[in-house]
C-alpha cells in the first residue's frame, strides 16, 4: 500500500447543493442559488479546506420534471457558470474554477474566448467540463425541435474540442512582446490562423485573446457512455463520474485508464472523480440522524415519481407509511432496482421514507464519522476506485464546514491529502503537465 | 438655462484605452488586457469618481488591419467582456457593468441568461450592448463564408431583443417563494414558458434563473445608421454613438429623442452618450503636450494607412516631413476629410504628425484644464448635444486618474455630475423606469 499517491477533492456546487430537500434544512439558505454573497462563502471555505476546484455542472433548460416536483425543487434555477466563475475569481486565489460548456449548443469561438478569459482572470485557475447536453429540453431553447442524435453530438464534441484547443494554441506563449521601445506589441510570426474547415464546424481564427496561462484550461468530461468513455481517454484531463460501488468504480477505472494506454497516454494525467455525497457526524447516529432529518424534508410528491422510475413499477398506489411489498423484476435498471430493494430492508423503511431517500439523492453516498468518510475515501483511492471525489454537500452551509473543519483534517494527518496548495495553476495542483502549442515550439 | 440636469458618465473600456500609442505613454501598463488587477485599479477608481459604468465594446475577431498597423496595436486582444465584468462585479459596489453582445452570433438563451446572472451577480448593474455585428471577418469564426447582409442582421436583431426580453421576463418577481414550511420553492402559476417561434428564432423557454434584479439589465446601443437609430429609439435606454461636434451631436439627439416620442416613449428614457477623448492638464499647453506626446508614440506605419483612407487618397508617397500637399475631392467621407484637412493647417502639422493624429484617435476630443473641459461638457449638455459622455482617457492609469481627481470635483461644483450615486442599480442611477413583466402583473 502505497502513501504516495493524494486525494484530488472537486466540489459539486450546481446547484449549490444537490439534495432536493437542503434547502429546508434549518440553518440553511434557502435563496443561495442567486445570493453571490453566499456563493463567495462557500467558495472562500473550499479554498480553506484546500479543494482542488469548485465544479458548475450546468442545464440549459429548466429541468424536465412534473410541477409536482419541480416547484419543490431549487434546482431548476442557478447563476449561469461561467459568470459565477469569474465573479468568484475575484474573490478566490487557489481555488480551481471548472465551468460547464455544452459542444452541441454553443460555438467553438466563444467558448475558447471565455475559458481562455476565465484563465487569464484568475491566473490559470479554469477548467472546461466539456458537455454534449443530454437534456432533449434544451434544443428546443436553441432553435431545433428534436435533440440532436447521440452519435453525432459525440463526433460534433469531438471535433468542437479540436476547434477550441486549436484557438487556444492561436498565439505562441511569447508572442506578446510589448517592446515600448520599437512599438511593437506583438510579433505577427508567432500569431496562427487555424482555417478550420471540417465536417461539422468551418472556424478561421486566430482568437482574440492571448493563449491561457495554463496552455489550455483543464479539460474535463463528465460522460460514462461508451462514447464518453473513448473521449475522456482521448481528451480529458480528469473525470466526474457517477459509481455507486468501490467494485463499479474500480471497472469503471480500469477501463478508462486502459483505454489511454492504448492510446499512448499515461494515465496519470487524468484524474478520476466519482461523485460523494457526504455526511459527517461526530457519531454514526448522529450522520444517520442529519441523513434522515434530510429525507424528512423530500415533499412527498416529489419523492414518489423517483421511486416509481428506479423500480420500474408505480408505487404510488401503495400505503405510503407501510412497508416496500415485492416488486416484480422489470426492465428498470437492474443495480437501481436492487439497490433501492435492498435500503428498504436493511433501514426497514416505509415507502414514504424511501421515496424521501430516493428523490433526494441516489448515488454513492459516505455517512459517519471523520474517520469513517476518511477510511471510506483511502480506500477507494489505494484500491484504484478513483483519484479523488467530486464531493456533494448534503446541505449548505453546514455540510460544507463540517467537511473542511472534521474531514479535511483527517485526511491531511493521514497523508493523502495537501495542507498547502502545491502550485499556482490549478493544473500545477492536480498534478498535470502544461500542454504544449501544436504550431509553435518554446 | 436648467441646472436640473445632470451628466451620465460611462467609461469606455475596451480595449482598455482606444489611442494606439497609449500602452508606450510613460507610466502606462502596456499589459492591461490581460492583468486582472490593472482592470480591478481602473474600475475602483471609475467608481471613486462615482461614473455610471464601465463600458466593454467587443469584436467577435482580431480586427482586420494590415499586419504592419495590426502587430503595434494593443486593441486587437483583450480579455472577453461577460467574464471580466462578472469578475469586476465582486470587487465593486456600484458601478454599471455594460458589456457587448452580438445578436447575429450568439443565441438568445445564452445572452438571455449571461446578463441575467451578471445582474443577480452584481446586485443589479449589468447593462447588454446590443450589437449586430459590423465586422465581416466575425463571420468567418462562426461558421459562415459570407457576412450577413445588413437588412438582415437587423430584422434578426429585433427579433432577438423581443426574445432575451421575454426570456428575463419567464418569472414574476416573486415566483420564487422559498416556503421552507410547505416545502414549494416557487409557484409554478408565476413561471411563463415563452414559446416563441418567429422569422429567425425558435426559443421555448423558461430561462432557468430569475428574473433579473433590474426587470432586465439596461438596453444599450451603439449603431448610428439609419436603422440603428430606428432600433434604439424602439428599445434603447442608453446610446453610444460617435459625434464629432456639437451641431452634428444636436442633430443626432434631436432626431433619436424625436423618434422617441413618435412612438410614444418618454425621451427622458434614453440617455445618449457620444465618445468623448479627454485629455486634461493643469494648463492647456500641458494637455495639448500630452496629446502630441501620445500622437508621436504612434507608429508611422499604423498612421500613414489611416490618414490615406480618412482622406481617399493615398498619400504614403509624400514627404512624412513635410506639409501636407493639396488633396482633390474623392469619394471618402466629407466630414472625415474635411477634418483633417482642417487640423492640418490650423495645427500647422507635418504629414507624420497628421497621420499620428489620425491614426491615435480622431473622433470628438476635449482638450485642456479641468474648467475647460468641464465647460464644454456642461455647453453639450445644457444645448442638448448630449445627455452626457462615454469617456475615453488617453493613456492609464494617468488619463483616468487625471479625470476623476481634477474634471469630477469640477463637474460636482457645478452641479452637473452626482457626489453619491442616487441608488442601487444601474438603472437607478440613471433615472430609468424599471421594465414591467410583459406576461406578469405586480
Amino acid at each position: 500500500m502505497t502513501t504516495q499517491r493524494r486525494l484530488r477533492l472537486g466540489a459539486f456546487m450546481r446547484p449549490a447543493t444537490i439534495h432536493t430537500g437542503a434547502w429546508r434544512y434549518p440553518g440553511a439558505f434557502p435563496d443561495a442559488n442567486f445570493n453571490f454573497a453566499h456563493l463567495k462563502r462557500f467558495a472562500q471555505t473550499l479554498e480553506r479546506g484546500r479543494f482542488d476546484a469548485f465544479f458548475m455542472a450546468d442545464h440549459l433548460a429548466v429541468l424536465n420534471m412534473p410541477t409536482q416536483a419541480l416547484k419543490r425543487s431549487h434546482t431548476a434555477t442557478s447563476f449561469e457558470p461561467l459568470t459565477l466563475l469569474s465573479a468568484l475569481a475575484a474573490v478566490t486565489e487557489h481555488l480551481g474554477l471548472i465551468a460547464t460548456a455544452s459542444t452541441t449548443f454553443d460555438e467553438p469561438y466563444h467558448v475558447a474566448r471565455r475559458f481562455a478569459s476565465l484563465d487569464h482572470l484568475s491566473g490559470g485557475r479554469a477548467g472546461w467540463n466539456l458537455v454534449t447536453t443530454a437534456n432533449p429540453d434544451a434544443a428546443l431553447n436553441f432553435g431545433l425541435d428534436e435533440h440532436v442524435e447521440h452519435g453525432e453530438r459525440y463526433r460534433r464534441g469531438r471535433e468542437f474540442f479540436d476547434v477550441v484547443t486549436g484557438l487556444w494554441d492561436s498565439w505562441a506563449d511569447d508572442a506578446f512582446v510589448r517592446d515600448v521601445e520599437s512599438g511593437t506589441f506583438f510579433d505577427p510570426a508567432r500569431m496562427h490562423v487555424l482555417n478550420h474547415k471540417g465536417e461539422n464546424l468551418s472556424v478561421r481564427g486566430p482568437l482574440n485573446i492571448a493563449r491561457p496561462v495554463q496552455g489550455w484550461p483543464v479539460i474535463v468530461q463528465a460522460g460514462s457512455s461508451e462514447a464518453g468513455r473513448q473521449i475522456a481517454a482521448e481528451t480529458a484531463e480528469a473525470v466526474f463520474t457517477a459509481q455507486t460501488t468501490l467494485a463499479q468504480g474500480q471497472q469503471f477505472y480500469a477501463d478508462v485508464k486502459g483505454r489511454m494506454a492504448v492510446l499512448g497516454r499515461n494515465p496519470e494525467h487524468l484524474k478520476i472523480l466519482p461523485a460523494a455525497f457526504v455526511v459527517v457526524g461526530d457519531s454514526l447516529d448522529e450522520a444517520l440522524e442529519k441523513r434522515a432529518r434530510l429525507d424528512s424534508l423530500v415533499h412527498y410528491d416529489s419523492g414518489i415519481a423517483s421511486l416509481s422510475i428506479m423500480l420500474g413499477h408505480d408505487v404510488s398506489g401503495f400505503d405510503p407509511d407501510g412497508p416496500l411489498p415485492k416488486i416484480p423484476e422489470t426492465n428498470a435498471s437492474k443495480s437501481s432496482r436492487e439497490r433501492v430493494i435492498e435500503w428498504a430492508s436493511r433501514d426497514k423503511l416505509t415507502i414514504r421514507q424511501l421515496a424521501q431517500r430516493v428523490g433526494g439523492y441516489s448515488g454513492l453516498e459516505m455517512i459517519g464519522t471523520p474517520a469513517m468518510i476518511a477510511d471510506q475515501m483511502q480506500q477507494w483511492l489505494v484500491e484504484e476506485g478513483s483519484d479523488g471525489f467530486n464531493v456533494m454537500f448534503p446541505y449548505l452551509p453546514g455540510g460544507l464546514d463540517d467537511f473542511v473543519d472534521k474531514v479535511v483534517p483527517e485526511l491531511q494527518a493521514r497523508g493523502i491529502f495537501r495542507r498547502e496548495y502545491e502550485g499556482v495553476t490549478l493544473r500545477e495542483n492536480l498534478g498535470l503537465p502544461r500542454p504544449g502549442n501544436r504550431f509553435f515550439k518554446d
